[in-house]
């Protein structure tokens, strides 16, 4: 009955087929997956965050409990501004549940059905979801090693708005790519921002591994590009998730951007969450608050270091020589281009039967720009003896594969 | 720069008038408000909500603090079949951020934009707004002593159905109804539930109330009678809030209906939230379980029920005999009818130079259906010597105003 009552777009909703393949491998018995995107529980700072819990909830509940801003707590607001080092107004700043759900707020306040929103191809399927469920039309622009194709992209956009059509904003994800495992170059990043500001197109700023560095020299994000280059606070839209610092089960990032968009974003809160939890609001204040941020961040680029390390030796001493793939220096993927004639797609059942899996980088292409000879590996989620054996199956799968 | 690129419904979208008429009461000193929404914070179980946030974290927080299931913590959804007794399937179950979340994704579930939303006038303006900014067209039908008229309601359904309207679902709050504090009678309940299934347009019965009850028997849930009489868990999709029982901060609700209905908006928290907070949501999976629950609901309804008893006093003793109010045996509003002739939103500044505020009533019908001759008051914020002073002051404010 209801089933003739649905919305259009709930009519063509895509369903995540990510999460089908990942249910496709749950009974498997000894499998080594790659194919995750979760961070270790590992690195998931319980002792501290519980006693954080029970004290605000304890001593500050009467305020906690009751109804909050739908703008996100104005102290855990403040603590961000001190952490991240910003001299900006609160009102520039909104706090969400997750950064899927700042995602979300920021393509309702600015996308119209067959607007377009330029994303990087590849990119992290559970926003092009997002994106495609508010009805936008997709532009995928390819990666080289620094980075979004800026040649491909001007020639996109020219031709996009030649036919009409209105680029909503540049979807972006800089440090350590999901699932590309790509970092921009700075100056990739300059010439991005120069590029958006003639243009005036908006760049969405996905931020949720800048902080997941275990080598190398960090580079500035878009944003603080934006801010201290151009003295732009409205370009670029920044989403910081604490997913894989504190833990996804918190729901909880915040985004900054121009007072305008913040302010109309925060509309959508108030419609769609009222605001977000106030419990975890407080507690992540207080996590700042008390100084257990910096050294939190320290434990988790050590603990993960090992895990890329083994990941990058694993790839030199397994994969066949033709296979190429990106070298991080932090997050949580890495990303394998395979020869041209090798479908991705058809490897995962043949390394499924052997007991590995990873996620075909088809998954990753908005509709029809799929590239089939790609796939991605997650390193946060396995053991370090799992790695070196999972890689040496997939080497020896790839090689029978591909003769 | 920014604002020539926002969405056609963001541009339009109204933002809450009751939000500005509350800010514009918040410096004033003595201010007695009858005004908000707010559960009081001597309710909140703080002691034992904070010993199981401590546990959960310290000793769940591996999977707790992990990414979790769209569909909500299979165990609380266990437990909450468990406390309601009801025999469902799971997959007839949704956990989500707070009940304006589940009637988001409803209507994401169900809306084209111009399509009808029946409601009842005056409703809850926060529903109201969330129909609008999904381009809902809204159709009041006025509330007698026993809810919903369905007389109005079937001549308007078949007006607008008439005129090749698609009306999507009618959308109640039977019990201790905000703001008009009504409860729908039992026979209305069975009438409305038929007239439903004869026509096939879904209910959405918004219940944060019904375990507030002071006084009196309680008059099973739409969903209860449709399931039990009816044998039908589609026609009624029923939302649970948390907010008035453990607190707003924790942004938890849940949502029964029918399978098809509970999977697509499943997919639309899938992209908006990606899931409600986990640890909430285990933290009251544990109040449940550990047998908390019934002596809360016990603690809070002998906690409101001397507020209740004051404003139906002090209304009887204080306000002119041409008022006409509900008399509600729980919830947290009552509603006053004003002469015809006497504009609440008038009477709403006098107030407010007097130091008592209230809601005028023309704040809670859909735009161009407009009542001015009603008001909202809330008894469950103020101590019981403001209720009867605040009550006093009103009703002298009111001879005066009216003579």
């Amino acid at each position: 009955m209801i089933s003739q009552k649905l919305s259009k777009a709930t009519k063509n909703m895509k369903s995540s087929l990510i999460r089908e393949l990942v249910a496709s491998t749950r009974n498997i018995p000894d499998l080594i997956s790659f194919a995750g995107g979760f961070p270790s529980p590992k690195t998931f700072p319980r002792e501290t965050l519980s006693k954080l819990y029970a004290d605000v909830v304890l001593n500050e509940g009467e305020q906690i409990l009751q109804y909050g801003a739908s703008e996100g707590d104005p102290l855990l607001k403040e603590e961000l501004l001190k952490w991240e080092g910003y001299d900006l107004s609160p009102e520039q700043i909104l706090i969400t549940a997750g950064a899927t759900n700042a995602i979300f707020y920021m393509t309702s306040a600015l996308l119209d059905p067959g607007d377009v929103i330029i994303c990087e191809a590849p990119s992290f399927l559970g926003s092009l979801v997002a994106f495609d469920a508010l009805g936008a039309e997709l532009c995928g622009i390819p990666l080289d090693k620094e980075g979004i194709s800026l040649t491909v992209l001007q020639d996109k956009v020219h031709e996009l708005q030649s036919a009409g059509k209105k680029v909503k904003f540049i979807y972006t994800i800089p440090d350590f790519h999901n699932p590309a495992g790509i970092t921009m170059a700075y100056q990739r990043r300059k010439d991005l921002i120069e590029y958006a500001l003639a243009m005036n197109i908006p760049i969405l700023e996905d931020n949720p591994y800048s902080r997941l560095r275990y080598s190398g020299e960090a580079i500035p994000t878009l944003f603080r590009i934006a801010f201290e280059e151009y003295n732009n606070t409205e370009i670029v839209t920044e989403v910081v998730s604490f997913s894989k610092i504190l833990g996804p089960g918190l729901r909880l990032a915040f985004v900054k951007g121009s007072k305008t968009l913040i302010e109309r974003m925060c509309s959508w809160q108030q419609k769609v969450n009222i605001s977000p939890d106030n419990i975890s609001q407080r507690v992540v204040a207080h996590f700042l608050a008390e100084g257990y941020m910096e050294p939190h961040l320290q434990f988790i680029q050590d603990f993960y270091r090992p895990y890329l390390d083994k990941m990058l030796t694993a790839m030199s001493e397994h994969l066949p020589a033709y296979i190429q793939y990106s070298k991080p220096q932090g997050g949580i993927f890495t990303w394998l281009w395979l020869p041209q004639d090798m479908s991705a797609d058809l490897l995962f059942d043949t390394a499924k039967a052997h007991k590995v899996t990873f996620i075909p980088g088809s998954k990753f292409y908005p509709a029809g720009q799929e590239q089939n000879n790609c796939l991605r590996l997650n390193f946060s989620y396995s053991s370090l003896t799992q790695i070196d054996k999972g890689m040496q199956n997939l080497g020896k799968i790839m090689t029978d594969f591909y003769t």
